[in-house]
């Protein structure tokens, strides 16, 4: 009993109130138990409970408990703070793993960043200065050691394809970009208040299926894309579905440029192998990390030393050199556009943050240490909130480079300072030598980065084990392809939702049986073992009792009766007298459903069967006590396991001829 | 055994697969039952027995299992037209009670149709048409005795309310009563494809807590809507908000008249009055219901007259003689406004929908029979079909004239004929003597009717039952009331949606603990009898496990863990070695679900835990199998009930030290 109210002091206090007056209880035969109510909380006392398991399940100041003040302050600093954790352990042999890392990232940094700018039709100088603020200030306040910060291929297309469906980028280059910075703004502002508010939960609903599916489809939607860069197509459309894409590449073959085409496909070979090195021998993984740079060098030397005869290959071009300029004032607070803009900044954030936490969870998990979600949604979003403030567009924790920062051996966040140092050089003095740099190497880096997302094994697995979620996959897929970005990823998370209430609105039921000699009773049509318990029906309903399913169950448990009735009848059986309802898997009820019980009662008195529940959970006991209807059930139609209410209830019988 | 695959039988095949090979079965000192899949099915299989419990849960053909060919043509003649079920054993003394229930309802339906159509801003004589046509139909088609059929008023507020938003009832009559027959028509056609498509449970969506804030609401903007005729307004706003309503009453107070005011409140306290002495006395139901005729009978002839002194009192004037005209040619079809009278015509079907099988079954339930849901829907959705062909707006069964119609004895759907007689005697003959019939006593008979929509008591017992519950009510009640009355509808309905997926996101977790010398497990702060089981923590998940919490539930569980291991070394217990997951609640299970609990097996192992599951249920079994999870928890990871697991593993521990 010691034992049992320590226990308890977690959530509850230790009062427990017996339904049943004590002179109401009939000695049976043998001992039986009686159904408690949950201990008595007022509603406040619910609330704040129901509230604290809502908005904090992890208990995030656990830590504090029990400690000084001094103490307190040094965790307060730690938890907002990360870096105060890692920070005094540091040394130079973690120095020096992260200065590695943070180089190979950076490797690989640089030319996906030019890269994913061109996929967001932004300037690819703005893929640069977005891989150099944000991992800074990733660096003071992620939780994650393995996260390498930077544009990433998923948010840098759906904002290139939100965007430009209402703004060219080509003829209003200007508003496009601060249509950009305000989304990436919004993003910002957007991730930030869903970590401060604790309410995480909701990228949770972006499932895995329907994230399958998503990538899968924007893979394919980008790599057609890159056709446009591969083929040197000059006038591409600026459409994402894949029936416009194709026919536009296909239309203008006049535009095809051969000397591109050689080269392009030439270098995606190159980094296609590499990629396939790298997966079959993961120690290998620098050679996928150097190639992207090494084509980026390669390729601007071959267009350089022919620059005479290759004036057909479309090359980047002058670039600006210098650190990223402030962009506040680019910011676009009123107009026409600002509902896209927040559109397009909610999308891209939480898509960023799915991917950022996703990855952070990967690595964490390898490594044995915890990332918590809402501080990383914190950080994630204030990253992209002084972003948008320095001309940096939507960033995230990219999955690739991680992969690459992992394996390279970083230790801590310093690999992200690493990274941006190298960004900072570059900025500062490399940036002419890019200007030879043809745009179908950015291409080819795009498809073999994207390529990775296409995650076939995945959506085998998830047909071979749940065909619905296939469904949502498949859904999301063909979404993306056929419809456009933003629907595909609606279409997919409503048919996850669609789902969820399909399992609520059509629950299973099933009759149970008793496993001989045991106090077990299981499903009759699954266990050979079980057998029937005459003159009872048994049935277990597998969901909580809620308005969306009550007339359901109301019809479903009448036509068991009917059948075992029926049943009965036809093998001349004993007669059933009691229907006993399971309800351990009824985790929860709502005013629909206690009519319905009511209503199940009224219908099976009619028939002369008298209904029993057994073992209902404690907020369903509750709310049965507040409808006033357990009374009507009283001792003998409330049970704590089936197994008593069997032995009881037949015992009740005995003495009667 | 044989009793067993009898029971089977009914919907899956009797093979039972065993998980485990026998040789790997340790003999443990005690019978310990192994886990079972369900019986294997194909994928065909298991889609049609999904597809049967979701369309077909009461297995509507089950009558026609093993009868004759003859047996089967009368039985479906009878499914179709319930009318062959009652028609043979009809007699003299049945006609007799549903004559005097049919006058009876035709009484209150005669005025509740004119004034109901004024509240769709339809002409009065539209309402008398409704009251004619579809009652004939219903009474082949429906499956309720007691139904009595004809406009509502909800149904009538939304009308009016959707349509008048975009067409002017006074300025371009023409178009609006077309967009009214043919959102009747949409109405007509939807209900009968939901009932054919057997979706009968969209409708399950309008929760009973959504439609009690929902009636309250419409309620109060319908009587605040009648100041118009109860002041004598002539100029007053067409928009339903409580705040320019109440405002525009108010403010065209020059425009009251005495006259009005003092016959209006009048008769209003009369109608009132038999209202309440029919709610004391039910016997006296007559007095109600004859109440709004005598009202209409006494307030014509007061006017006529007074007619030289009162002419400041607004009246229906002139009604046209004769039966319904048919309207097919009236139906609109495109144009711009096709796309409001379809929104319309499926809003205002599932309200009425919904308040016409609510009643339906109410009344059915009281006299012991049952009423199809589905075959209900198609009635009421040809009825309206058939009635948008002959000038009638949307109708079904209402609440208060079933009601009365149930008092008088009505005992078939006779009543709805002798009903419509005596509408089509009005209709033919006595259409002039309304002309005089003050528009003010419409008002008072309407206000009369809609206030009992406002159930308090209903709403009281919301709050204690459910809190949740009581909010969407509130919601429902308060857009309504503030916003508009479709938003308001589609507020609440995301607000029980909303509910539903809290509960799946935030599921409950409870640690368990054993009632000493029994088998059974439970919530260790709800029975104070529950004790610690030494060296296990057993946990039960109160949900399916989802994408939509696979991340609480992860960090949720970890901290159950961790608060357990910090009590066990602050009480110096025995150490934890073992986490039992009761999966007995845990319903369903998705991709997202199983990689979860990969991942927590692997984060005790880590810490040294055995992680095990009991009780799975046979979809989530079977799921985690496809998935090969299953391999990897073998023998000593699966148990068929809690007890089994602590008794066989704490056994296997005692051999060592």
């Amino acid at each position: 009993m010691g034992v049992n109210s320590n226990r308890v002091e977690h959530f509850a206090c230790p009062e427990t109130t017996l339904r049943i007056p004590e002179e109401l209880v009939a000695m049976p035969p043998f001992p039986i138990h009686k159904v408690c109510l949950p201990p008595v909380q007022t509603t406040f006392q619910k609330l704040k409970h129901r509230l604290s398991e809502i908005f904090f399940p992890d208990d995030p100041l656990y830590r504090f408990k029990n400690q000084t003040w001094f103490r307190k302050l040094i965790l307060a600093l730690q938890f907002l703070f990360p870096v105060f954790q890692w920070g005094s352990e540091y040394n130079v042999s973690l120095l020096r793993s992260d200065v590695i890392a943070g180089l190979t990232i950076a490797s690989l940094a640089i030319p996906q960043g030019i890269s994913y700018a061109k996929l967001a039709n932004l300037p690819p100088i703005v893929g640069l200065y977005s891989s150099f603020v944000p991992p800074l200030i990733y660096a003071l306040l992620g939780s994650s050691k393995h996260l390498a910060v930077g544009p990433v291929s998923i948010a840098s297309l759906v904002m290139g394809s939100m965007l430009s469906e209402a703004v060219s980028p080509s003829q209003q280059p200007i508003l496009y970009l601060q249509l950009a910075f305000t989304a990436t703004f919004f993003a910002g502002i957007f991730q930030a208040s869903l970590g401060l508010l604790r309410l995480g939960f909701v990228i949770d609903f972006l499932s895995k299926a329907t994230l399958v599916g998503f990538m899968a489809g924007a893979a394919v939607i980008v790599s057609l894309q890159q056709l446009k860069g591969l083929l040197g197509i000059v006038h591409f459309t600026t459409k994402m579905q894949i029936v416009p894409v194709m026919s536009s590449a296909l239309s203008q073959r006049n535009e095809w440029s051969w000397q591109t085409i050689v080269m392009g496909f030439g270098f995606l070979l190159f980094l296609l192998a590499t990629r396939h090195i790298s997966i079959r021998k993961p120690k290998l993984f620098w050679v996928s990390a150097a190639a992207p740079l090494t084509s980026v060098i390669l390729s601007t030397l071959i267009v350089f030393l022919l620059k005479s005869k290759a004036h057909e290959i479309p090359i980047i071009g002058h670039l600006p050199k210098g650190l990223n300029p402030p962009s506040l004032n680019m910011l676009y607070f009123n107009g026409t556009h600002l509902a896209l803009a927040i559109k397009t900044g909610i999308i891209t954030g939480i898509l960023s943050l799915t991917e950022g936490i996703a990855v952070g969870r990967t690595f964490a998990a390898l490594k044995n240490y915890q990332v918590d979600g809402n501080k990383e949604m914190m950080a994630i979003g204030l990253m992209n909130m002084a972003g948008s403030c320095s001309s940096c567009y939507v960033t995230t924790g990219s999955f690739s480079r991680s992969a690459v920062s992992f394996n390279a051996g970083a230790q801590t966040a310093v690999s992200n300072v690493v990274m941006a140092s190298a960004v900072l050089v570059t900025l500062l003095f490399l940036m002419p030598l890019f200007y030879y740099t043809p745009n179908v190497i950015l291409a080819a880096i795009i498809i073999t980065a994207v390529i990775g997302l296409i995650d076939y094994q995945a959506a085998y697995q998830l047909w071979k084990v749940d065909k619905l979620d296939f469904m949502a996959c498949l859904c999301s897929f063909l979404g993306v392809l056929f419809i456009s970005v933003p629907l595909g990823l609606a279409i997919a998370v409503g048919v996850s939702v669609f789902k969820i209430l399909l399992h609520v609105t059509r629950p299973n039921t099933m009759a149970l049986g008793n496993l001989r000699g045991t106090q077990i009773y299981q499903n009759l049509s699954r266990y050979r073992e079980a057998s029937r318990v005459p003159s009872f029906l048994i049935l277990a309903v597998e969901s909580p009792i809620y308005f969306a399913n009550s007339t359901y169950l109301q019809e479903r448990i009448l036509r068991w009766v009917r059948e075992e009735e029926d049943w009965v009848k036809a093998n001349s059986a004993s007669t059933l007298k009691c229907v006993i309802l399971d309800m351990t898997a009824v985790t929860a009820i709502d005013t629909s459903g206690i009519d319905t019980i009511c209503e199940i009662r009224k219908m099976l008195e009619k028939r002369s069967l008298q209904l029993v529940l057994a073992n209902p959970v404690g907020s369903v006991t509750e709310k049965l006590d507040h409808s006033e209807i357990l009374e009507s059930f009283t001792f003998d139609g409330l049970y704590l396991s089936v197994g008593e209410a069997v032995a009881y209830i037949s015992s009740s019988w005995k003495p009667q001829p």
